[in-house]
């Protein structure tokens, strides 16, 4: 990968961003002294950094690690604690009332989360040290994952009195094809190792350290960025599709779709090089 | 865990139920003369059982298992024989009517299974000798099933001339991500052992023997009723209700559930403890 | 199996087909000199093929497999380089009018595997040497899939500018469980090794060669086509059913679909021979 | 209509149930001198009378009425208030554990009034003076709605600081096709005439008093319980299934629905019948 | 409208056929000396007409009328009768195997109709006289009804003892906003006249007589034929899509439909049309 | 209403909006000189302004007019003249990747305009005049709809060269319950009078002018506003959700809403004021 080129686009304070010239885009969370807990900055900046990927032709894959000892220790709870997760109802208070903020306040939560699914171009998450709660609503919404030989997992949130309400309810059934697993590690909040993700299916391999998971993560992400980029979002996109649709629907969703796509240069130039055996190269989205 | 104490709620004659002071029933199918086979009379009182656990708050985690030397045979041939299943078409008789009886007749066994799945409360088969036909459809609508070496699952229906008809076809699908496993086990009938139940996913470990079984299963059990049981059984309804809808639905549905669930005293609790490092003691639902 | 009966009903230019006495089709892509490469008229045939099937009494299972040296090399470059896709949009046609009839193009095609999924009777895959392209399209509308251990499978399509629009990422997502492996399969269209397929759950087994894979794949058909038609029909139109709705709307179409099939002659018969532990022999569908 | 006949089956407290010979069951909610407010009582005999009208081969067609000066004034207040809508959320009680049994309620509520709907045999509501609040969630269950000249309606629930919640907020807009006139009348609750109701379809039609309106709809309960029974109940079910799938589902089911139900006597009997031009008389289901 | 051009792709025996220069079909349903009764052959050829449609660029809309005295006396009972609907289940035969046809059948009959609604091709229905049983399939299919004075409507298959299943009871309550009437009409099989039809919205409009009728549908035929064709089948397409989905996968699949259709020539044409205050000429499909 | 309340909140260039102290909200669009055609801009700031509405505890309730000649003229298309859609597609460019962003700009205007729909508040449409094109898809995401007699609709679009996209399609048939009149409206473009408007039910009524037009519909939203706005945004909220679901999913997410809103202290309130015969207060959300 050429070096990484930064620009004004993606100025963080806690995220690191750089999108270097094939069209990788590497998100570091970078709160490291407080071990990437998320706060709510850090969820905002996450929604905004993957909103802007969306519309932006120059980024064509995205990997997504984070900086320091860990992945993330989930949830800030100190900043929970002061927040609505950190009380019971208070008396004089009408619950009903409260509960219609919250409610807006955990969907505005999802939807920053959300944005990593949406955004069209693939992300790959990288996970090393502990991978905690909120971490795993993260990676949830990645495409593909790896991991560290000293990474581990805990759907941490039955621990805090509460069910995951970020999206790991709703993904990582959908993501693990292992129902007895997911519901126990979700029920019991039990510590997972890269091993046994590796043998569920929550990641696709395994890496001693941290420089090999990073080396692994970017040569697919290189090999994802050498496509065309109308096959990939397409790709991506109609996944998403389809995993919310039955099959009928998600094909019929796709010849609607691929009846625009097909018309694209990107197909022709693949065709004629396939048959020329030389590699395409094809212009950004 | 301590002794169970029996409760008068839960007198059957063909299930033997003990509810602990931890919150943890165990529920025995038990009737080992007959090779635990499902008569009419066995579905029904697994329903009302499921059903009371529900609404009673000292009930947090159930574990399930069968008495003398397997889980089930499967359905009653003997009764069935005497039943709908035991006879083609008789002649004479209106087939539209008594397919409109015979239907009301599967929706009410399909109920009372389903109530496994709907009591909130997580459920944790324990499969130990053979596990044939309905047994299929009663483990698959458990949250976590865990087998002893000498188990064996066969979704034996084809072999008496039906489609499974209790759940099976629906669940196992759902529980299993491998759909070539599935659709060869339900379409030959044939014998999975445990060490490939384990493979496949389908159990979540395997013991040596039933005692074995039984201690892992109380085990994660134990962890399970020490949980805050509204995180507990806010989690179990959502995978739930989240297996059968987008993943959009199940995040709006998880936020309108959850802005009731986060003003629980336990959260600020379960929050406390965790900054504390102590652990908390929740009171029942 | 008892030799292959040759029907007229069956004759085709790019298939061959062989029905035994026993129930057993087998249809063998049949151009080997082109790789196998599936031009409009293979898929076709195969739609015919499986669309008679579908009505026809004596097929209760098949095998699918071709000829030669690989399974299939994907679609057939070259009659696709003359037709839409390879050209980018001409200058003075209308994309829309265009498009509007590239979408029944993509429709027809889509329908044409999609009756692989609609025949009622399984279909088991056997697949040896590459498999490219719309090769894993046709293998995921089957029900169970074996290879050989020189078998790779390539979700080839991103490498020809587009997103795989005939099935894949609609089934193969709901065919194996591990949505990391299949996003880089679809996303990379790397190489996967028939060891890798058996780890994911892609397919069931791993035989040394083709012939062993023929009679591991014939074996488990003639199992299939032992059993009552009415219940292994039932079951994969069930299974197909189900993956589609929700575990409660698939147990209420089964109620109703058992309301007839329990009316089976088959079933009494079957029953009764297991309580006399004989072998039942059923009757064609 | 011939007298009614009383059976045991039907005796209930705030409930009037009678049977004719042609199997037109007629039902009166009969606490006049309560207004017939709905107290728990109330529903649970109505849900425990449709439960058993559905598997009542005597009962072809119902109608359903109400005792007294109107059809209901709605909720029993007085009842509610001492139970968990009387008052707001309570110090020291934890708003979770609350909030999971009245959930419970509230799905138990909602389940008797929906065995309106699921019980096969067409329901018509004759509607005189007030019917208010629940009235509505029950007469939008109903198949068939008829009024009288002094009916009015009320979607009253807005006015006690809540939402409707036993099912008019799912069945009105299904049941009316005037979305405007549907929300205006949920938000404020005012009071429409059945002259209005007849306008926008709430209502078949309007007579001038309770007895014309019973008469009429003795009259259409006797057409409908004069045709095949399996017809009849086939028909409800396929519109309601109908209501809920696409176009495309709910023309399949119809077609396993058929497929069975098309073997039934009645059809050859009632073609025999219609070709002679005589007057086909169908046994009970 | 300008003389109709009798093509040779529309040679039927039971449908006469003619496609104006404008790009308006008339499909006469013409089995007078029958009453229109329908026949094996009648839907058949229905079917092959509108699939035919949807790729002939020539046809931009329909009129669908009847030739005769009424537009269809329904079902042909003299066919029916020696075929499946004749005879209740004849002993000897396994009624799970002709179940299993027969459903093929009602699947082929219901396939054939709903060509009519997925030709994307607008389809206006003129009723004139008796419309009876699978008339009301049909009607139900097109998107625009007017009749005549004398028109009638009857949902009959409740007088023949079976549940309308060629889509009456998915189209009509999608068609008609007043499930009170609709129920009624199927569960009564009564007489609507074309008044009754024009109140409750089955009708666009009442003319006095067929002339009439036909000259008001072919005006409105004409002003649709001279709009894009583009947005027309668009429009068509996308209502019926929409119908079958929640409002925001319908705003979806419509942004992906039109992401082509905006490039369309119709739409530059259009505007520029507009802004000069011209009328636009498009070409067709 | 009491003078309306300019806060600084809700300052915007083309529309002019107010807030009572009862809490209605009067949202003018206001290009009176552009005969309030539809820019970028307009439909930028309504969503800006509903989503603000979403939050504002002092907004109850909600009226939508217009100032000036008419309601509104439609899509502004002399801006859209120089966007995408006023022009074919161009020579060079890859339609593909052109696609791709006009997609994403359909999706960002059809989110503009759902605000209204998911404000929770309920909004009055007040349309005087001509309301075209863009302006059937914004009254249709209102919840109800009055207007004068010189008022009139048309479903422009198709005139433009284009189906609707913006909502039309999706709701109009879902807020009016006469499918043969949506089609036609939708496929002819041809003019709807108020009086029509009000017969197939897009309209709850006809005033003479504009000014006794706004006065029913600030009648009607004073009522609103009186109510408790617990209940209030919980209707429309359950009303929108239902409408997407069937009606057993409905139920449930009732239930579970329910659970939490039924907490409020507004029943309590509410029940008492009842039973007392007052009138209750209820204050803000």
């Amino acid at each position: 990968m050429s070096p990484e080129i930064s620009t004004s686009k993606y100025q963080f304070d806690l995220l690191k961003v750089g999108v270097s010239a094939e069209g990788i885009a590497h998100v570091e969370i970078n709160r490291p002294e407080a071990l990437n807990a998320f706060s709510t900055q850090t969820w905002r900046e996450l929604g905004q950094c993957f909103t802007r990927f969306k519309s932006d032709g120059n980024v064509r894959c995205v990997v997504l690690s984070a900086a320091g000892r860990m992945f993330t220790a989930g949830l800030d709870l100190k900043e929970a604690q002061s927040g609505p997760l950190g009380k019971p109802h208070e008396e004089g208070v009408d619950v009903a009332r409260k509960g219609y903020y919250h409610r807006l306040h955990i969907l505005e939560f999802q939807e920053a989360i959300s944005t990593i699914e949406k955004c069209d171009k693939p992300v790959i998450a990288v996970v090393h040290g502990p991978c905690l709660g909120i971490g795993i609503d993260v990676i949830s919404a990645c495409d593909i994952r790896v991991a560290t030989e000293d990474a581990y997992f805990m759907v941490k949130e039955v621990d805090i009195g509460m069910a995951a309400d970020i999206g790991t309810l709703q993904r990582l059934p959908k993501v693990v094809g292992n129902d007895s697993w997911v519901r126990e590690a979700c029920l019991t909040a039990r510590k997972v190792t890269s091993k046994e993700a590796l043998f569920v299916g929550l990641v696709s391999r395994v890496l001693p350290g941290k420089r090999e998971a990073m080396e692994s993560a970017l040569e697919t992400a290189a090999t994802i960025a050498s496509k065309s980029p109308v096959a990939v979002a397409s790709t991506k996109h109609l996944l998403n599709y389809s995993r919310d649709h039955t099959v009928q629907e998600g094909l019929e969703y796709t010849a609607a779709w691929n009846a625009l796509a097909h018309n694209s240069h990107d197909m022709a130039l693949a065709v004629l090089s396939s048959l020329k055996k030389q590699k395409a190269r094809f212009p950004n989205l």
